[in-house]
């Protein structure tokens, strides 16, 4: 039975609904092990974005645009394992700083959605231009929200 | 400059375009946090729509849609990670034998990509009971391939 499986289970027979309850009672490594995914995967697919926006890596309209729908949706997955259980983990790089400023955090993710959003009109639209301008845009609000609530030293190239 | 970044930038050096062939360039321990991240993230939203299969979870009809549709999406990330580079890395519980028959591996991608598919559709009629089926047969699909390419000990119920 794996962590996951454990605590729907713990969820279920304390008779909580999984969301908020259940993964309040979550392991804390595996919300940091979910999150972490969902931030690698993001990486994954806007890193050649930002670099078809640079020049270094040859335009592909097809590409772009899956990937710009594989952000959208991915773009949503991260924020409800930020659970203040995991602040203390030593294998968090996110500051504890993010528990104490939920509004400064939302913020945060509402602009990502923003930027994603104007990314995946741009990658539809197919011109290499707009998808400069929406990718340099998501890769400012990811730099945005890693300053403001990351320990590492991370950041997209924005221009 | 992260690892992710500098993948890019190596294929880009090398003039080649971002797919295969700067997947192959890509660090090995890059491509196995991504798919381990695919894979988390699918039991973040399997593990609940199991659960309500079970009956161990109430079953909630807006979840049930948001999570197959999240299914569908994250079921596309894992496999082009799945390189040759990354066999022998201790970071891995993906047996060696994978690569060493790449139409098996296919036959098990393409048959989790059917059962998905069943449960999103499962989900948008919105009943328990079809739920029920089309989550067990997410299930199996995936302990079908654990057994055969993993080398870790892990199944969800499938009833």
């Amino acid at each position: 039975m794996n962590r996951r499986w454990r605590a729907a289970v713990v969820a279920a027979v304390l008779g909580s609904a999984v969301s908020a309850q259940a993964l309040a009672q979550a392991n804390p490594n595996q919300l940091i092990a979910d999150r972490k995914g969902a931030m690698d995967l993001q990486a994954k697919y806007l890193g050649p974005l930002v670099g078809m926006a640079r020049g270094r890596i040859p335009f592909d309209g097809q590409i772009a645009q899956r990937n710009a729908d594989y952000l959208a949706v991915l773009g949503q997955m991260p924020w409800d394992d930020f659970q203040p259980s995991t602040a203390s983990s030593e294998r968090t790089r996110a500051k504890p700083e993010l528990y104490k400023d939920p509004a400064k955090f939302k913020k945060h993710i509402d602009s990502l959605h923003a930027e994603v959003q104007k990314l995946v009109a741009a990658a539809r639209g197919g011109g290499a231009d707009a998808l400069k301008t929406a990718a340099f845009g998501v890769a400012r609000a990811c730099n945005a929200c890693h300053e403001d609530f990351a320990t590492f030293d991370f950041c997209f190239p924005t221009e």
